[in-house]
């Protein structure tokens, strides 16, 4: 604990790209925008493959130590949240076995490249009683969260209609090649990378999907995971729509766009301008139409934390929200779920995905089970 | 002939409600915003089940005449177009005896109830020679066949994605009785209401549809026809995507939204806003995005009959962009395909609505065969 | 009369170029649109410079005769309503002339090129009884309407701002000679053709503009008339704003935005996107933001005469609703005013228009005063 | 220096409110987002009033220590960087002290209450030699940057057009009470506050303004400050313009929105979504309009820092990139201006807004001379 009272928290890392400078982001933040934080994050140690860049990171960052063996992260007592942003190759066994020393575990999406490897983390992980987070971090956008609080007060009524669509355009080049083109390391392509996050916050937004129809499909020669999904989907709730991803929606950098129709009103977003929330209300008005609100206001979701309303926030806070989130349940020993994506809704997301891979070689509408 | 040496042409309308109100309109505007026009029409005679309603038609579009009777329409040797607006029960019937009698004819979309009987329509008036023309006005919408017109000059590049919904909100309300809701009358609700628009532009601008997995979803208890549908589609050419339509989609009164993403760049529209298109070119301008286009520029499609730049049109005017275009058909004896929609085209969007039917029925993916 | 016992009106035109086209397409669609009509208009006779194109016009929107002396017009008895859309230097003579003739008249604005020019044919014009119309169509746009019904039911609450402004980009072309560029025919550039309308819904919806503090500026060498305006404005009311005018915005065709803000909510207008307002109310809800109305529904103004709402009426429809609300002032002998501008809103206009220029010659803020 | 070879800079702050979590935010994340940082950032100490607050302030944002005496923070060696973040009225004396005491100076806008004020505070200043910078921040969004390059490179040819302004509304309520609304601490209201703003970035982009005819407002009876200013504008590159600024716009919570327009191409920008930037060329393209640029590709400014594409940024990211400028100024010797905004230019924006106070007082336009 330090001087304030505040208790410190030991954090280690696997992983130090893309998803390790947001997590590293997130993690310093907290320490200062969500004040009192909940803990007080430490950054014990990263683990990485490549030592050049992993010492670099741990410089960066403010790691106090690195690492090219994710096994010293789970060896070390003073670490007691493991952050695992490894391929998803990597995203079972160092999960796992953190868990099993004991450390909370927040673990990327999609939790394992099938709903298998995905049901066996959340298992062997619940079995041990820490807390554990899928990082849907899309959860965290404060227009979401008010979407799911509108929703939740019954604000849309019943819902008829769920339409999300995430479109990048980085796919379009044969020459590319990360472990996100390998099957082995990444599991599914569009599939994994982007539907899954269609997936959860459909879920999160609307329930659980009870049937698909989809199509699966790669465009460009030789690239071994899908560039695309198509799917019609039902929800348990009655509800239809659809889940569509795709790398190759030119002129899309980071679309990640949905509708919700409901006997009651409409939501509409789009990650482009995730400040944003589309909302239509069917109130007699004259002036009827949909709300362009720009979730700042000192009563939406988080704000407490930032600017002044108007003064808009980066899709990088969303990693600030998701890990105080998570700090505060392990703070408060209070659920992470329903607000934050488990490793259950990790599980259930991935078994969304297989379902998508089975319809599509059926040619069959699928119907979703969980285990 | 009149003096001026433009021919006249009698025009018969079946029908007198909203479609009657749009062609009537039409067909009056032609005569001198399309100048000079291909022929001049001449509303000789307007046909409806209610005598006082038919009678203040004539008087208020300028008919010479109206009559209770269709037959009559048929029957006037001074009547060479047939324009069938009649609830779709009534497309048949008039439109193939009209035709047999030598007359052109336009029928409102969808062509039959059936593709069956949307089938029957088009091989008994192929057979007599005349013009015809499915009235799908959308393709006649500027932005619209200015994005035909792109496509077809090779500027998208290879398609890969059609995402095509057409979203109204007016059906969610039990009370509602006219004759769509009879499915004896109507045949479907949104899927040949609002569905078979959104099939035939993804044909105009894509080409055919190969399969579709899908879902047709009533929500209102006691609707006896569809509110709603899904469905992922596949294409000839190799694109992928979904068609949905709905009229239970709040706070989209009109909301017929489309995009294309094509391997050198994509395509927006949206009908409520029917003057512009998105248009984005992967040209490697650092300023990189969607243009808004105002599709009112002199080279632009039809808009040598209209205002300078940027003084917009109206959705009225799709119809007498369409009945301009069947005009010239007659009159110059060209082909009213590819860029206007024949009987055959009626006849394959019915075979797209038929399939995605069966795939709600049998919950497998259909492919769609053409007669 | 007609046999349906709707009252015709002989209708007789100078001028038949851009705005005979819009005013005549105005006449024909009343007698159909707007059902049933407050008047049938009769084209009786059209005038003009050019005999080839006045007789073409003539043919074209049908006309029963042409002329090439406008004063062939004034002399018909046929003709009860006399609409002016000659030059501005050519709407004084034939316009009084015509009212003293007994007949109602119309006139394009600006109403004169300045304003003892526009205070003459106003007093000229008001001393003979007729009814009067200065041809401020954007009045008539339906979301314009529906602005000053909000205002006037108070729920913008005090007036804070406006803030007009009208881009265009045509301008920049040193080849370009049209009368518009000529003193002598058009009186000013920009500050006449684009400014008066940006005064005119000032005063519509704001009320009377108490003083300017002006800039009038010429870009182009050679060119005779302004390009551009600038003015910081008060109203009488209390509130401040802008009105700009330019026919240098690159990029903007038809843009006349405006944007007024109240001391209970806010409206914002883009001519280009004319069927949208954007409102926003200051009512509490957690949802705050700006509603873009699609102004299209049943109990929007005009909209009982088109189409079912979201399917959306064009520039061109703002002269049907105004020579409807003419004729029917003329038929039911009701006030052109305040819903419609009269001459005396003509002058006024042109009262800021003159301080305007007085403004930027002086370099000092020049109050309003009126005769 | 730290032991990978980033030499280290002791801050010290005056200020810990909005502006101070501002400035801690951008510091602490220089040493991290940006690598490496060109200086790594100490926060040595911390001033303010209130001994609770700043206390909390220290501990929250991890500075060393703190003081209720600023002039502490001048007497500490540590300290090589002096931020002053205070009211209006408390910019002067410190700023001055700390540059003469040899510290690098960072003050936050309007540099004083006068354009008397500022520019001793500038002169003072300049005279150390040391650097400054006055924390016109909105020239660190990369929209903003971007459009500054486009228009050095030419791309926008002439200008001609220059409109800005600066909305919100939070201003409407008479029971407000803070030091913004105190001219002895503010100097001015909307005008310091919002227009000094909306000034920097016209010279920031157009260059210096020659002359203003303005009115100056306040609307809330009882408020000492003004509430909103509205100006009519030349530069002195020949183009025209209006600037204007209110905290009485309601539904506009921070909607800086500027457009230019140029000889060859036009910008448009909104604060509020200050990820894009709208961009017209004028290029010949039968598919015109403006394209939405998401400022957010690898070749736009200070991308390299942030995410993938299309991952946008917030409000406070700004001084990220503003005090990254300055260190960078300060580790190579460098010149602050003209991408960041010295005292020089604080001093210039002051003399437009004494030059708006002077116009509206005596009603005339008021040229701009710079001392």
């Amino acid at each position: 604990m330090s001087a304030d009272g505040i208790r410190e928290i030991g954090v280690g890392m696997l992983g130090y790209a893309f998803m390790g400078k947001a997590h590293s982001n997130g993690f310093r933040k907290i320490g200062y925008m969500t004040w009192p934080p909940p803990l007080r994050p430490k950054l014990v140690a990263i683990a990485g493959r490549d030592e050049a860049a992993v010492s670099e990171a741990a410089d960066r960052y403010g790691f106090e130590r690195w690492t090219t063996s994710w096994e010293d992260i789970i060896a070390d007592p003073a670490i007691e949240l493991f952050d695992n942003l490894g391929p998803n190759a990597l995203h079972a066994e160092p999960t796992i076995l953190a868990a099993e020393a004991g450390k909370h575990v927040v673990c990327e999406k999609p939790l394992g490249r099938t709903a298998d490897e995905s049901f066996e983390i959340w298992q062997r992980v619940a079995a041990t009683g820490v807390k554990h987070l899928c990082a849907f971090n899309y959860r965290f956008v404060p227009a979401v969260r008010l979407a799911r609080e509108m929703i939740e007060a019954g604000e849309l009524g019943e819902i008829r209609h769920f339409r999300g669509r995430y479109l990048q355009d980085w796919g379009d080049d044969p020459s590319l090649d990360t472990w996100r083109f390998h099957p082995s390391e990444a599991g599914s392509g569009a599939l994994g990378d982007l539907g899954a996050h269609v997936i959860d916050l459909a879920r999160f937004l609307v329930g659980d999907i009870s049937t698909v129809s989809a199509l699966v499909h790669t465009f460009l020669p030789g690239r071994q995971v899908d560039d695309a999904i198509e799917a019609a989907v039902e929800f348990e709730v009655g509800a239809i729509g659809t889940i569509e991803a795709t790398r190759l929606a030119l002129g899309h950098r980071n679309a990640f766009q949905w509708e919700i129709n409901g006997s009651k009103g409409s939501l509409m977003f789009d990650m482009e301008r995730l400040n944003e929330l589309q909302v239509f209300r069917n109130d007699g008005d004259r002036a009827r139409g949909f709300k362009t609100v720009l979730v700042s206001e000192t009563n939406h979701p988080w704000w407490e934390y930032w600017w002044p309303p108007g003064h808009i926030v980066g899709w990088g806070e969303t990693f600030v929200h998701e890990l105080h989130h998570f700090l505060a349940a392990i703070a408060n020993d209070t659920d992470v779920a329903p607000y934050g994506a488990t490793f259950e809704d990790g599980y259930r997301a991935a078994e969304v995905c297989d379902a998508i891979v089975r319809s599509s070689a059926s040619g069959k509408r699928e119907a979703i089970s969980y285990r």
